[in-house]
């Protein structure tokens, strides 16, 4: 599928989803659009994704594409009217739009009527389907490993690690699928539940249900986690993903240096083995999952001098293999992961 | 308050809501509704809660009534057209009606304007207020003592231990309130946020915005706790309001005997030492909340030697005093409890 990314004004600093969608989706992306910088190229800006133009707007996208996708977010979630003709052209040109907005693209009136007109799909990916429920308690009977990432805190490369550890572990041969829970994966896989927007009695059933769908078509499943077990506010969705995915092994996500809930300062980090405690200890009951790995996020160190001591004193500390999956590759993770 | 209770063909046995309303709130109940026991009294079927006459709907209730309450759900929630000639009366009369359905009677058209006709209010407990959020963090900074009911299920008992210890307190003296968090919680109180209808990412916030509302007007909070922290479908809850209410004690409520998840069986129930373990290590990080006491729910007990010595034994394998709140009451818990 071919694909313009909408990122007006934020590309690359403060345009998380078009990065993850430039960096592992499967999409052609044909533009990139940000009237900041348009007449550069991706490349001027990032090394490490698939290359694009930069332009203006819709109208000087010139290939085919079958889709815009907004790939940023002002605070709040809300759609910026400044972006409305470049939505409207895109319909009007017969290309879906896909939204991870917190303002319903199909709500929209021009946008639902200039959609039915075009014959094209709005996909509000924040959007929870109708048929989710409560969970049944079976995602353990499926055939995959199911493989989880859970964190110290939001915010510390969970999605990214899953991401990595999917890429790398089809690229060395094994049948392995991203079970993506927020809206940046739900973009970059084309399907999945966003769990932080669902009914709360349904948190675990609307992973369970992912887990059902794929746990038969794959070898390994890898679960984008979201929060952490002790986040002020977002403890329940990882707990619900924890106890829906029925997980057999964890990967413990952690930021270097970091010490206390970002936003939430009053609370400090726990040590690394209470959370290996406080999330074994969870999932013991239901699924008796390990944590197998450990994930450092360690981009903001310089130096990689620095960054591998960081890491070897998070996998003494952990007492599993760990790596920066960025900056150290994904190797030792995935022979402790894989079998 | 004055009001009417619709119980049809489930009073008392299947009517969860109306008997908690008769046995808790403050209203003064002036019938309820059973075509199948018209005629008889609330008092012949149930001694320990306030009487009243049953009648065969709406046409029958003599006394004047603010309210219209409907008090069973059927499997699925949904609204039972049999019943829309006594919400159509009380409408007409001018009556509020309050409804935990999953199906919204304020989106009912015929009910909607009856409703603006007569200037009366259609009150879905079950739809969670627009403004709810993510949580700050801050419910421990509240004066009050956060007293949490935590269980080893569903349905062991928790909002009616929680009732029982807020009135003894509040007869013994203390100033106490109760949190609701569920759909007869919140129409026995008359107020409050349906924790399990809510947003996942509201869970906690949902839960301290209840918790900021009253925790300077009380010296005690009773907030009743929902599912349990290993429940295959409900443990976000849970976990969501042991985080968002930052409790300070915890009371753990379990049902003799239980041995498997309800619904679940092929979960068994942890020992309770894992329990106290699993919600003490879970809240250390944000309130350090600890079980002070135990509520055992011994209802299928028929014999009360049988039940007493079933509560020696939690006693004993809690560590902490216990009790059957309704059959021995609730003074070694609030000793325990109360400062």
């Amino acid at each position: 599928m071919q694909i313009a990314i909408l990122a007006h004004e934020k590309f690359p600093g403060r345009a998380k989803t078009a990065l993850g969608v430039l960096r592992y989706a499967d999409y052609d992306v044909e533009a990139v659009l940000d009237r900041d910088s348009a007449g550069d190229r991706v490349a001027d800006h990032v090394s490490d994704v698939q290359d694009a133009p930069i332009v203006a707007g819709m109208d000087d996208v010139d290939a085919d594409v079958d889709a815009l996708l907004i790939g940023i977010a002002p605070i709040g979630g809300g759609f910026d009217e400044s972006w409305r003709d470049d939505v409207r052209t895109a319909l009007e040109r017969g290309c879906d739009v896909i939204s991870g907005l917190h303002y319903f693209l199909e709500e929209d009136e021009e946008f639902a009527a200039l959609a039915a007109e075009n014959d094209c799909e709005l996909w509000d990916v924040r959007k929870p389907h109708d048929e989710l429920t409560v969970a049944d308690g079976v995602a353990g009977d499926v055939d995959a490993e199911v493989i989880l990432t859970v964190g110290t805190d939001c915010s510390v490369g969970k999605m990214t690690v899953s991401m990595e550890l999917a890429r790398d572990a089809r690229e060395a041969g094994y049948d392995a699928a991203v079970i993506p829970t927020g809206q940046t994966g739900i973009m970059i896989e084309g399907w999945g539940n966003p769990i932080d927007r669902v009914v709360s009695d349904f948190t675990a059933g609307a992973v369970e249900e992912m887990i059902v769908e794929k746990g038969d078509e794959h070898d390994y499943l890898f679960v984008e986690g979201q929060g952490s077990i002790v986040h002020p506010a977002y403890s329940a969705v990882t707990c619900g993903i924890l106890h829906g995915s029925m997980a057999d092994q964890l990967v413990l996500c952690q930021e270097a240096g970091k010490e206390a809930i970002h936003g939430y300062e009053s609370f400090e980090i726990p040590s690394i083995p209470s959370y290996v405690d406080l999330y074994e200890d969870l999932a013991e009951p239901l699924s008796d999952a390990t944590i197998t790995a450990g994930a450092l996020n360690t981009s903001h160190l310089e130096d990689d001098e620095e960054a591998r001591r960081a890491v070897d004193e998070y996998v003494e500390t952990l007492g599993a293999p760990a790596s920066d999956v960025i900056r150290f590759g994904t190797d030792d993770l995935l022979e402790a992961l894989l079998e």
